[in-house]
């Protein structure tokens, strides 16, 4: 067991990726954002029909996916070649998806996880004046390839 | 019901608050990251004696929370006081709590609730080779108080 | 005649506001996107049904607006208390205002028009495959106030 | 007529370049600020002697240029290897261009707009304080190539 | 002696702000920059003239005071109502002042070393494709006032 | 003798690298912080057991060095894959070295030079409270290397 961003000190460290190969990396995280019943049918009756919420949130979460790097101190800026935002509105919860994509020396899951936790952190933003009851939650990574 | 970011028509809006008062102003959040058991042993091992993966985590809710107004596109930006994140090492987690404060027009709950998601995200990257099924969880507001 | 931002000797300066009173200010600014009609027809059969381009432009140019003393170095950094930005769609142009206002020792005509230019060039970014005659056009101030 | 940015079904989308080939991409856009002669006396009489207005100016639009994907939500980072903003005074204008170069997946248009749009901006700002007529106007594009 | 950023317990911490009055404060900072002699030549040579190469560096300076909560992690965001920037042109040296100015509850002596440093980092940049012998040198606070 | 970011005419510019091959490089460089004795065995004993206040300093350098292009105007967007940030506590001083890593068209001695600056005020800041004769000086290229 080897935490790669300690190292055999203590220290923090950045890991050294100046010597792996470029490849095509893609990650998908997912979270959720859950709710009383009563704010979704708002949100629903009163921003659905433009949609204006979950764009508000999903342009959130692609920005936030962009600057990664600059949020989260050891990880390796990288120009992400793509990143998607989608959302499931179900009676309770809102189910957040996050893929992200690039070509580079190390892989993207925090870009997605991070892509996933600033939307969600939106979407709870839009509904705390009705809600005090929402929680982020089960934010984790589905998927990580490379190519 | 009213959803306080949507106006009549259905549109996101920034709510104005050219007319609140300054108030000390005070919010708690907290969450937690789920790990395996053997890597918190891994981290207490490795990392603890000196403090520094928690130290990294704590810096970068600290700068998180700092610039939750260009994170969150309908925040007002407000000049933080004081913002502190603490964690406890649990047997399969580690519980994150950020606490901020400002003196404004307008509350600082989303300010706190970036701070724990950027803490977890930060924990979560330094802990990623080690531990494939972490979750971050149970972000929530826990206190908001204004004097 | 004499140029705030030049001293004496011709240097550029940031201009002292230490000294100015707080008091409530407004400004709005307006400008265009000039397009083909026919850009505007595909924009308002596929988009507008969901208000996706016009809300990605509107996120856009609040973002900016909070962060002109970032972008335009001479801006002192003010605490706007609200934005809006909000589009016209017409036959051949989308019109744009933004609205900024503050509490502070100096006006936010910049923040105003920062943010008409941002949602302009969200516009063009948006709409750029199928229009290469676009062009953004009469960017000014609309009104400036303060109380 | 396919908006790149909308999906079939409305929503914004950022478009996927991951099998874009990396390419050489130039672009260049101008724009004009539209002043009263007396206001481009001045800054002739006090400010050209040093050129510090216009260096301003420049290195706003290049700052600009480089931290395009943080400005407008849809737009991929890239690593511009060149950005140039320059100046033409006339008898009632300022004319602004800007070339902006990168080898990557996408073109540079936005990069070349938007430092011509920031310079514009922070060109107002130096001047404002005289002239209360001023109109940023024409921004477009004038080329772009790849190779 | 007790470190004010490090808790009972050796933990790094943010100040608690949120009791101390709003004061008007104002710092200044200097610093230089160590180059040969031929270096200055050439910068007064070429560069002079126009003054672009100390008006880039003075920019630079001015927006990396107004950022630097954002680089310096426990520092308090304050909202800068001056900064200015200054250089004197030695045989050997160039000499940097940073004076920062606010109306707030802490003191802006943080600012001011930033914007000399950034500064001198700016001309370093700009002459060393001349000077590989340089030196940024005696960065220090030279006042630090409240009123 | 030939400034690189000075054209003919004496007017700033960015260096165009689009032409140059994409090669390995490596920068190096140090600086030191110089404190009062009294200083350093405070840190040590209430802060180094913890590594604490190190450890928020090399966050803080890594971040700066990652986000150079951003604070130095005339500098390319690189993305680094490597950036250390150590330091050795002396008797009456803190060294500080930054190593940055990249493969690109341009060298990171900016990078590394950036890193070393921040981190050397991050301390100062951390001291300030119990030492106003700090000072920062000798920051210098160590090492420069391409393969």
């Amino acid at each position: 067991t080897q935490l790669s961003h300690v190292d055999e000190t203590g220290r923090a460290r950045m890991v050294n990726v100046s010597d792996k190969p470029h490849q095509r990396r893609r990650a998908v995280a997912t979270g959720v954002l859950l709710c009383q019943p009563a704010t979704l049918r708002a949100l629903r009756k009163n921003a659905l029909p433009k949609g204006d919420v979950l764009t508000v949130a999903q342009i959130a979460g692609i920005h936030a996916a962009k600057r990664t790097a600059d949020l989260i101190p050891l990880c390796h800026p990288l120009a992400l070649t793509h990143v998607a935002v989608e959302f499931r509105v179900r009676r309770d919860r809102i189910e957040i998806t996050c893929t992200a994509e690039t070509t580079g020396p190390t892989g993207v899951e925090m870009e997605a996880l991070t892509g996933v936790s600033v939307a969600a952190l939106t979407l709870y933003d839009m509904c705390k004046a009705v809600d005090r009851t929402m929680r982020i939650d089960q934010i984790r990574l589905l998927e990580k390839t490379k190519a």
